[in-house]
């Protein structure tokens, strides 16, 4: 997916809000801003907006040193939903139709996004856990996912955000982990999942965890290891979960499901569903 | 008032809205975009935002050849308080205190903002409405005002968005028309005030009207002309109205009245005053 215009005060955005996580010296944010603004005014429209995220938080972590500005909240949000785990567990198990309920659960956590400036609270984690319980399905995906799972023994899953991963253990456990290998980004940016977040909540035991060798928020294969790429390319089922990846991955040479919520009228215009739609996609 | 990074994001918000005004292709809007975000780059943050907005609306102006993207909102919000206007001047005439309520409903017309990308609809005005007439007023000017009011034969008021003049009129006339000069902006600019929405609205045959001679969305004494300078060095009492006044003259050489909600986090921070606050502060 391009990048549009409307994109760009919401980069200014993210990294207002990424120097602050990093700094609490205006001249820092000051100087971030100005850098990612000279950058915008050049910037590649074509590209894909993870790109931009990408160059984001590499300046972030020149001008300030930290390597990883989204730490804190990560581990929060992974504390968080490992709160929740034993109910949402409970809510799959006692469900009539358990897999349809743990997509819906793994596409609810996709509301622990601090992409474009945004952020979430514990109260925007138990709202969409009940909205994406309830909402219609957009995508027309649900049904394909089912029969895809089925048939396939080597699944690609595309992790997105920290606290979002163990709404993703729940799907994974629902999938059977041994025909799963999650792939998470290569080093921290924003509070995209990494090695580190699928061994806080429990999955580096469970399945084969891949980090991408990116530092992208999104996965962008030219910047991803010939292992990711060759895995994404004869994997029988890739999933790929939130806006970042549906960004990067959309226009790839293979199909790929996507779940994920709508968080801003950018995508909800580019895929046709409404702000805040629970969407399963195949595309 | 000095630029702080948070203004940044809203100056690419308020660059991309304007650009949609003014015209439906996306490359225009692009090219609005990428020279703001480069003039934001290197701009002197020490300046007060408003001369960024003034930036801003020249870009677009030479982008799109369209003099006043906001010609036809202005019109619209002219229209839909003077249908208010029988109402509002009831209730200010059936009040205890007729000029506290016509001082809360000018504030109330604050609302009326279209700066930093923010928007206004019908359902604001009444909620603003409401809300002005019910908040505590901040800033404890009130009563500073009343007195100065009762001294004073030569009154600037520095008058600030379309549709907030109809507001504006109620209380001119409780302040009596012929001891004030209405300032309005010298050129179209965002949806500020200009001769044209003192003439729509019934101003221009009440009070002395003065345009002042810039393009700014603010009053940059600097930038405004000799005879805007001298009148407000020397009037008895200069009433200033809304965000982008204040941003441009809160460090001025004399004291004014600011009358205005408060609508972002920065000018929070900077006034001391909770975000919604209804101000009426001498600075």
């Amino acid at each position: 997916m391009k990048t549009y215009t409307e994109c760009i005060p919401c980069f200014l955005g993210q990294a207002l809000q990424a120097s602050r996580f990093a700094s609490d010296d205006p001249s820092v944010h000051e100087r971030v801003l100005r850098e990612v603004a000279r950058a915008v005014s050049t910037m590649d429209m074509s590209r894909t907006p993870p790109e931009m995220g990408q160059l984001i938080h590499r300046v972030i972590r020149e001008e300030t040193g930290i390597d990883d500005p989204y730490a804190a909240v990560k581990r929060q949000f992974n504390d968080l939903v490992l709160e929740l785990y034993p109910d949402l567990k409970e809510r799959v198990s006692s469900a009539d139709d358990p897999f349809e309920v743990a997509v819906r659960l793994a596409i609810a956590g996709n509301i622990i996004d601090f992409g474009g400036g945004r952020s979430a609270d514990a109260a925007d984690v138990e709202r969409s856990i009940e909205e994406s319980l309830r909402e219609p399905l957009s995508g027309g995906g649900l049904e394909l996912l089912r029969s895809a799972v089925d048939k396939s023994s080597d699944i690609l899953y595309i992790a997105d955000n920290a606290g979002e991963i163990v709404f993703d253990r729940i799907l994974i456990e629902e999938l059977s982990p041994e025909k799963i290998t999650l792939v998470v980004r290569g080093r921290p940016v924003l509070n995209d999942v990494t090695v580190e977040d699928a061994r806080a909540v429990g999955l580096l035991d469970m399945v084969d965890v891949l980090p991408n060798g990116s530092d992208a928020p999104g996965t962008i294969l030219d910047d991803c290891s010939e292992a990711v790429r060759t895995r994404f390319a004869k994997a029988d089922l890739v999933i790929a979960k939130g806006q970042g990846n549906f960004e990067t991955l959309s226009g790839a040479a293979r199909p790929v499901f996507f779940l994920l919520r709508v968080k801003c009228e950018v995508l909800a215009r580019e895929t046709g569903y409404e702000l805040g739609s629970v969407v399963v996609a195949k595309i």
